[in-house]
């Protein structure tokens, strides 16, 4: 399938600043956390870029979009109805086209030379399905994610074929629901903030908000659960680095590791090792 | 004398976003870089500030002062007519009041339960002059910063009596005009980007902006020569750390320094250790 569209949605209560601020990339260019994400779509040769906003935040985000403005369109989410609906403003944008999905408060640093969202574009293409990117994880951590049960592809790498999908779990809830064959013990395969999503899930997801029990809160997990029931959905597992920037000191983690991937490696560790030197001789000296 | 305004300078053509970027302060709140600054200066029991801008940033600005809303005025600066000019647009604002003057992309982090700005503001009020930080620079770092010469302040600690100031000297011109006696060799006092200014700086910037031969780029540095010939005018030797957050990974420099010297540090050590170790971990196994 073509997959020319992205969605990433910016529009949650604390996306006020935080797609502003500043990193320096891996090739060493200082970038907002908007022109990084739209970056990593444009490396998956996605031609247009829907943003899902706040409108209040609308012109302080243009100002640093960066040189592909001509590809951005902002999306208003008027109301602050959750991440299913955020997803859901963007159903006109898409077109009964898939898209590309990508939460606007993560950051992914590739360990090959191909982007993360380049590697699940294309394999969203070959396979003609919905496709989630996950990340082995350990129970410890399931509180924080959605999680997929399901089995391996036969033949494929790194390929699952979804059969559930549960929002935050309990370990003894994914112990009995998610336990992946060939997966280690006590790890679950949870959702690593990027999707390529069929033209079905927006028509779940316009159902599910009209039958809405849970007062607004329709998240995407929701919309897998029942994607998962009615299509081929695959999970892809990814080996590579995920940061969520919108935690406290997530935009030090990530530049941090941003920087120890890229190409002033050097530079930047050196910096670190003079900071802390410089401290431990003042220390000594006064 | 008594000292109840500050100014920061921000109105740079690199600082439309600057200000915007966010860190972890030492008490592990998220701020704004503006508002670390502003904080900086209510510690030194400052009561109004004046923040000299490029218009057009006003609105962005307003959005991240955070609570002191009420003690800020935006001063504009409509051309950009150089650092010295800068200070000069705030020359209304001050009222022929001494001013306490920080550089807004600078941050500052001091080693003593005494913020950095408050110990100079002290030493000015009880000196009754205009006093600038200093810091013991090595000779190969003078192209970066202004310079001072002069004699030590007999009985005072960390103070000098300045007769010559100097903008980026070579060490040649250093040796000849900047050696103060006492100091380590090839090491001298240079601005740390904090000043308390007499009314009559606004006074000599005015003549020399008149004047002007150097085609509208006339630096604090030029205006305090001229004021170390005409009142008393001291330098604080300090021996706290500054950040340029406004240079490639200032930022990144400032947050680890930052939360090394906080409250968090061993959270933020921890983290920056298992980022190491995932890394390493992966590199073996995959």
């Amino acid at each position: 399938m073509n997959i020319d569209k992205a969605v990433i949605t910016a529009a949650g209560s604390k996306q006020k600043n935080l797609p502003l601020q500043t990193l320096i990339d891996r090739d060493g260019v200082e970038k907002s956390v908007l022109q990084i994400l739209v970056e990593e779509c444009l490396r998956a040769d996605i031609k247009e870029i829907g943003i899902v906003i706040n409108p209040e935040n609308e012109q302080s985000y243009r100002k640093v979009i960066g040189e592909h403005k001509n590809r951005i369109r902002f999306i208003h989410q008027n109301e602050p109805l959750g991440y299913g609906h955020s997803i859901f403003c963007a159903k006109d944008f898409a077109k009964s086209n898939p898209v590309l999905h990508l939460v606007g408060d993560h950051l992914y640093v590739s360990r090959t030379h191909k982007g993360c969202a380049q590697l699940l574009v294309e394999v969203a293409r070959s396979e003609d399905c919905s496709v989630s990117s996950v990340h082995a994880t350990r129970e410890t951590q399931l509180r924080f994610f959605g999680a997929v049960g399901g089995r391996k592809e036969a033949g494929k790498k790194n390929l699952y074929r979804v059969d559930t999908v549960m929002e935050k779990p309990t370990p003894t809830e994914a112990e009995q629901f998610l336990t992946v064959p060939g997966m280690r013990s006590s790890h679950y395969l949870c959702f690593f903030g990027m999707h390529v999503l069929s033209p079905a899930v927006f028509d779940i997801l316009e159902k599910l908000l009209k039958e809405n029990k849970k007062d607004g809160k329709i998240t995407l997990s929701d919309a897998m659960i029942v994607l998962a029931k009615k299509e081929k959905y695959l999970a892809l597992e990814m080996f590579d680095y995920r940061y969520d920037v919108g935690i406290k000191y997530g935009l030090l983690m990530a530049q941090l590791a941003i920087s120890l991937s890229g190409e002033e490696k050097e530079f930047v560790l050196s910096n670190i090792l003079e900071l802390l030197a410089l401290r431990e001789l003042r220390s000594v000296r006064n």
